[in-house]
């Protein structure tokens, strides 16, 4: 008596998102996922040593109000713009959940952060993917296709996600006001920006219909705890908090590092600052060994490969993993001669480097174009 | 330019859970929201200390796979019959995500776990209420019930929240075979049921259409690391593990100190067996003191306050929320007369005794009826 079928139609045709190859087996130089290559404060290791089980017997402060309350302070606005979620992911989804109804669309660009077309199928919600420009900037008629399609919620990336590219703050004001619906500015990399007066907090929460998305993932070091959170005006803040969000969505440990690591704004500046110039040195390098880079505000670098190469994107890939060197390859067709790679610590940048020299000398790997 | 109105219709309607009340600024005796009295397995203790900051720059292991092998082992089942969940709710949210539609019926008894409305109508399908029986059973024409609305999920706890009452196996089977749609069965209470031959897990991954709910947050001492788990068929697993579920739903800490806390069975064991000889004690000394108590297979007890008692149930909640000792009264109109009390520590509820005693005895209590 087997009864399938039980799977609404939306969730039976998707594919499930494919998070980036994770390996524990062997020591990898890691540079595919874009987690910090430092480790987190210091604090946190200090915070750590207080943890008690008997603290874990009771249900944790529903709604994280300590971390919020530090990350309020942090970014100068009030408790209430903020909302403080299992990594940006749990952001992204309480958005879909609380202002899109099944049958919209959701705007985004192509290409983009691959989870976003997942979670709107998860909805039951229509992606409208509007492709960049050549230089990854936003098509002249991005609002026009926005409205056009009726998006109740857009999601863009700054820096965008693969290329590191920075929209300003002038551009996005001017998006905001022209589309209709909910703007959502995930701010994943943010961190890495070297325009330190590149703020869009206090915008966004005078705003009526832009959210920033925040993660302790990449700028803390701390993608293991899986912490992220929202800004924005209270209005779009509120629903989220109290209606949507599942009632005890962060652990009391989660809490409890994620204010430590989040208030030592000037340890995460330190390590920021490292990022920043490794990220220079390394495009440098990669130019010199015949790649193009893209300009990027982010802590990774989005290379081409030039046909003209020994070796495709895709096998200079397979020889980086053979030699134990993971960095991120797209087989999409505007990415399938380019390698996403993290900045990584000096010492790992120069094994990257001295792998790909050897790789496009030739002889060194087994794949070929 | 206030453009409001961007939530949802379902979701402005919607009033949020609201969750049982947590007090950090006295110290209170806390029988209000079911966590254990005992803390979690000194190993998790240990686990903690082992804890380091370099293991958080990483992503966590996405599937929780340890803790799942874990989980699969206590319970004799596949790794692959096994989810693991932000507590118990992301559970019970996944199931409404992957298996109802937005417009169909999810089926549920009267009185239940608070949760399930609140999540079926953010899900914006229906909610089909069926009462209980006086004596909190399931009524004859449950499954009729069920199938004339075409429940496409149908939330059980078992054993009963708030009475404490738990279906057996049988009448489980009878159930299962009768409703159209899949039948969750929520075992969060599950570890404290007296007769250790009840275990549903066998026949549940040989079904077509059972999950199984578990949580650490009561029978492990481990409300504020929310982890929780699903078992059931791989079929009704699957779409969730691999589609529905956040990417990364379980941090790398919770990770560790929940499969430390469930491999320690003997350490658990011994909790519930405390747990169970509270009960009974506590049930006797409420009875006593004249409240009717009704047969729990849980840690709660859920005490009528008789109408010729000198006190309503809600002023004996007053009352002994005034001396810092927490229970849960409900105001619906099958509650109103009662009070549901988490089994505590034998010096709890001791405390908790005297404090009634005292109450019914008249004069020590702001609040009478």
């Amino acid at each position: 008596m087997k009864r399938k079928g039980f799977e609404r139609q939306n969730i039976a045709q998707l594919a499930g998102y494919v998070p980036g190859e994770q390996r524990s087996d062997v020591a990898v130089i890691k540079l595919n996922t874009n987690e910090s290559p430092y480790p987190t404060s210091p604090k946190v290791q200090d915070a750590i040593a207080t943890v008690g089980i008997e603290s874990l017997r009771r249900y944790p402060q529903p709604t994280a109000d300590r971390f919020r309350s530090t990350a309020a302070s942090v970014h100068q606005v009030a408790i209430e713009n903020v909302i403080a979620t299992r990594g940006g992911d749990e952001l992204l989804r309480l958005l879909l959940t609380t202002y899109v109804d099944p049958g919209a669309c959701v705007g985004m660009t192509d290409p983009t952060y691959s989870l976003y077309p997942v979670l709107t199928a998860i909805q039951d919600a229509k992606v409208v993917s509007i492709p960049l420009e050549a230089d990854w900037s936003l098509p002249q008629n991005f609002s026009s296709q926005i409205n056009a399609n009726h998006c109740q919620l857009t999601f863009i990336v700054n820096p965008h996600a693969p290329s590191g590219r920075l929209i300003g703050q002038a551009a996005l004001q001017v998006l905001a006001s022209e589309i209709e619906g909910i703007l959502v500015i995930d701010e994943a990399y943010v961190d890495f920006v070297s325009d330190e007066d590149h703020d869009l907090t206090q915008w966004a929460i005078a705003s009526d219909n832009i959210v920033l998305l925040r993660t302790l993932s990449k700028g803390y070091g701390l993608a293991g705890l899986r912490v992220g959170y929202g800004i924005g005006p209270v209005h779009l803040i509120e629903p989220m908090l109290h209606k949507t969000r599942d009632s005890y969505n962060l652990d009391a440990i989660s809490q409890q590092l994620a204010d430590v690591a989040l208030g030592d704004q000037a340890y995460a500046k330190s390590v920021w600052a490292k990022v920043r110039a490794s990220r220079n040195d390394l495009k440098r390098a990669l130019q010199d060994l015949g790649l193009a880079v893209s300009a990027s505000e982010s802590n990774f670098l989005l290379a081409t490969v030039p046909s003209e190469c020994a070796l495709s994107a895709e096998a200079l890939y397979e020889g980086l993993k053979a030699a134990h060197i993971l960095v991120r390859y797209f087989a999409d067709d505007r990415l399938k001669d380019k390698l996403r790679i993290t900045v990584g610590t000096p010492q790992e940048n120069a094994q990257l480097l001295a792998q790909l020299t050897a790789l496009l000398r030739g002889g060194q790997s087994t794949a070929s174009r």
